[in-house]
C-alpha cells in the first residue's frame, strides 16, 4: 500500500484531542443489550463522546451491505469522526481489527473487507493493526463480544486523543471485497442489484457516472431489470403512476429500479444479485 | 393565514442563537444510511447540534400517520427545539418545503399537509418557504434525497441562528389534510380508527373532550369497534383481565381501543379507517 | 432489607450535580411517538442532559427479558448515569414506582420485578418509592403513560441533582422475580433457554462460573438443547462450519445455542422455555 503515514500521523496529534464524534456501525439490531453495552464502554471511558448510529439493522454478517451503508453515511459526518464498525462474523477467530484514517476520518473495523467501498471513495492517510496490549483491556475479553471487549474501549482511547499508530503495526494489506462489476457490451451496460432499502427500492452496481459518459441522449435508453422494461430514465419517483415501475439515478449515485409509493422488490420479485440492464432503444 | 411575523421575528432573532437541539422524523428505517447522512450533514455545519429521533418507521409515504406522530411528540420538547420532517411523496417535484414556527418551536417539512396536527394544536408565528439559493447547496441536489441535499443543510442553517424569513417569503397558504372529523348524533358518537400503535392499540378520532363535554354520566355509555361491544370506558389497560378487550382515553386525548396485555388489532381485526362509536346505554 | 441509607445519600448529594447521561429501556418500540415524547419531557427539565437508548424494542410487558437486558447493558455505563426504565403492564394501577441506587447507578422503574438481575449483581445503596407529590406533575397524568407524565418529569429532577430520598420513603421490600434455576443432578446440569437474541442465539440461565466449577475437563461434556446434541463447548462462533449447530460461553456469561451464520431458534425449533443441558460425556 505504502501510504505516507508518517505525515499525517503529525496532522493526526494535532488535531485528535478535539474528536468527540463517534458513529456505530452493527448488525446488532436495536432488541439486545449489544448496541447499549458498546455505548456504555465508550462513555465510561470518554464522557464527553456523542455517539451517533449510523445502522444496527445490517443483515446478520452481511460484509457487502455493511460496507455499503457505511460508505453512504460516513463521508458526510465532520473531518476527525470516528467511525466504528462490527459486522464481524469472525469475531473470536484471528481475523485482525484495523483502525484506518481515510480522508479525514478514522474508521475501526474488522479486516473482512467491509471498508471496500470507503477505500474506494476516500483516501487512504494512515492504518494500524490493533495490537497494542496497552490499550487493550487487561482481563480476557468475551470470545463473541469483541465489540464490547476490544473494539469500544479502543474507540474511547481513539476519542481521547489516542495516535492511531501507537495501536500497532502498519499492515502490510487489508482485505477488499470482490464486489461484482457492471460490464459495458456493445448495445448495452449489465449490471446488478447488490442492496434493497427499507422502500423497496433495487439499487443496482451500474454508477449514474459510466451511464452519463455513455450515453449523450438519455433518451435514447431504457432499463431492464428481472426481466422487466421499467421505460427510460425518469428524474424522481412521482415522474410515474403510483404503482409503475421506473429507473432512475438515486441519491447513492447508482441506477436504482423501484415503484413510485410501491415496493420495487415485490413488483419484480427481484432481490441482491437480479440483473439490471441498460440498453440502447432502437426504432 | 395574517401571522403577525414581523413581530416575531424579532423575538426569533434575539434566541435563535442559543438553539442546538433537533428532532427528526422521517419514513426512512433505521436499516439504510439515509438518516445517518442527514446527522451528518446537520453535524458538519453544526457541531454542538445534539439530534433527537422522534421515529423513522412511519409506514413510507404516509403523511398523516407522521402528522400525527410529530404532534404527540414534538410539544414536549424544549422551546427553540428544530423539528425536522421527511416524509415526502413528492420528493423531486416542484412542491415546497416550509419552515414554520408554532408555539415557539421550528418545523422544517415538505408543504404535503403532515403540519396538520401541529397546525390545530399550537399557534402559529412565522412561516416561511424554503427558496433563498444562498442557503441551498450550491450543486445539483439529488432529486430523490432533499431530506440530505436541502432540508438537512436548511437546518444547519436554522441552528446556526439564521431567522427563517430569511429563508424565502411566507407563503399565501399551507397544505392541511382533510381529517375525518367524528360524528356526533342523537344517541351517538360515531368515529373511526385513525393510528394503531405498537401494542395493536386502535386510536380513534374521537376526542375525551368531545366524550366528557356530552356525557356528564361515564357509566352510562359503552363503546363499538368494529362491530364489538367493548363495554364502558376504562381507566387503565389491567382494569380488566388480560386478553380482553375495552376502551379507554388514551395518552393522545383521544378515545382508544385496547386489549389488556393483548394486540387489539388482531383480536378485532380492525385498523385505521374501522368504525368507533360511543353508544350511550339503554335500559 | 435494611440497607445503610443513610451515609449513602450524604455521598449522593455531594456527586449528583454532575449527573447528565439517563439511559431508557422500554417496550414501546421505535414507530409511535411515545419514546420520543418521554425524551421531550427529560429535555424540556434538563437541557444538558444526554438520553441514550438501550432498548424500545422489548416484548411488550415482557418483564423478564427486560430486566436482563437492563442488567446486560447498564453496568458498563459511567458511574452517576441515571437508567429509566418503562416496561409496565400495571401503569395506572396502584403498582409502585421505585428510585433506587445500584452499584453507584440510579435506576427508575415500576416495582414489577424488572431490577432483579441487577439486584443480583450490583450492590443496592439506596432506595426510594416515588411518592412526594412536590416532585410530580401537579396536573392529572395519563393514567396509560405514566413514563411520560411521572416517570420522565421525575427522572429531570434526578438529573438535576434531586436526592433520591427526597422523592419518598424507603420500601420495606421490593419485587423480584421468580427466576428459573439451574439444577444440577448427579451427570447432568438441566437448564432452560430464558432468551433469544437477534441473532436467534438461545441463551440459558447456566451460569459459565457453575460450569467451570463443576468441571475441571471441558472436554468431557456436550450440551443437548431441545433434545439435539450440540457438541462440548466451543470457544466462538467460527469454530464450527456455517450452518452448525454449537453451544459456547456467552458474553453475558452464559451457556448460550447457537449457529454459526445461522439462527439456533430456527434450526432447534426451540425458544424461552427450550430445555438446555450439560451432559458429561461417557465412553
Amino acid at each position: 500500500m505504502g501510504f505516507p503515514h508518517g505525515s499525517c500521523f503529525k496532522t493526526l496529534a494535532a488535531t485528535m484531542a478535539k474528536r468527540t464524534i463517534a458513529t456505530l456501525l452493527t448488525d446488532f439490531g436495536t432488541a439486545d443489550p449489544y448496541v447499549a453495552a458498546m455505548k456504555g464502554v465508550i462513555l465510561s471511558m470518554c464522557s464527553r463522546a456523542r455517539v451517533i448510529d449510523i445502522s444496527h439493522e445490517i443483515p446478520p454478517q452481511d460484509v457487502l451491505a455493511g460496507g455499503l451503508v457505511l460508505a453512504e453515511a460516513a463521508p458526510y459526518f465532520p473531518s476527525e469522526t470516528l467511525h466504528v464498525v462490527v459486522v464481524d462474523p469472525g469475531v473470536g477467530t484471528d481475523r485482525r481489527i484495523i483502525a484506518g484514517q481515510f480522508g479525514g476520518q478514522i474508521f475501526l473495523f474488522p479486516d473482512n473487507g467491509i471498508i471496500t467501498f470507503i477505500a474506494e471513495r476516500l483516501p487512504l492517510e494512515a492504518m494500524a493493526v490493533v495490537r497494542n496490549t496497552q490499550y487493550l483491556p487487561p482481563r480476557d475479553p468475551s470470545r463473541t463480544f469483541h465489540g464490547r471487549d476490544i473494539i469500544a474501549p479502543v474507540a474511547g482511547h481513539l476519542l481521547n486523543g489516542l495516535d492511531i499508530a501507537k495501536l500497532g503495526p502498519a499492515p502490510d494489506a487489508y482485505k477488499l471485497l470482490d464486489l461484482p462489476q457492471p460490464t459495458p457490451r456493445e448495445d448495452r451496460v449489465v449490471g446488478q442489484v447488490i442492496y434493497v432499502d427499507r422502500f423497496g427500492n433495487l439499487v443496482s452496481n451500474i454508477p449514474e457516472q459510466m451511464v452519463r459518459e455513455r450515453y449523450a441522449d438519455m433518451g435514447n435508453m431504457h432499463v431492464v431489470c428481472a426481466g422487466r422494461d421499467v421505460g427510460p430514465l425518469q428524474g424522481t419517483y412521482a415522474f410515474v403512476d403510483p404503482g409503475e415501475a421506473l429507473a432512475l439515478f438515486n441519491s447513492m449515485g447508482y441506477v436504482e429500479v423501484a415503484v413510485n409509493r410501491g415496493r420495487a422488490c415485490d413488483l419484480l420479485q427481484a432481490g441482491v444479485g437480479a440483473e439490471v440492464e441498460i440498453r440502447e432503444t432502437t426504432g
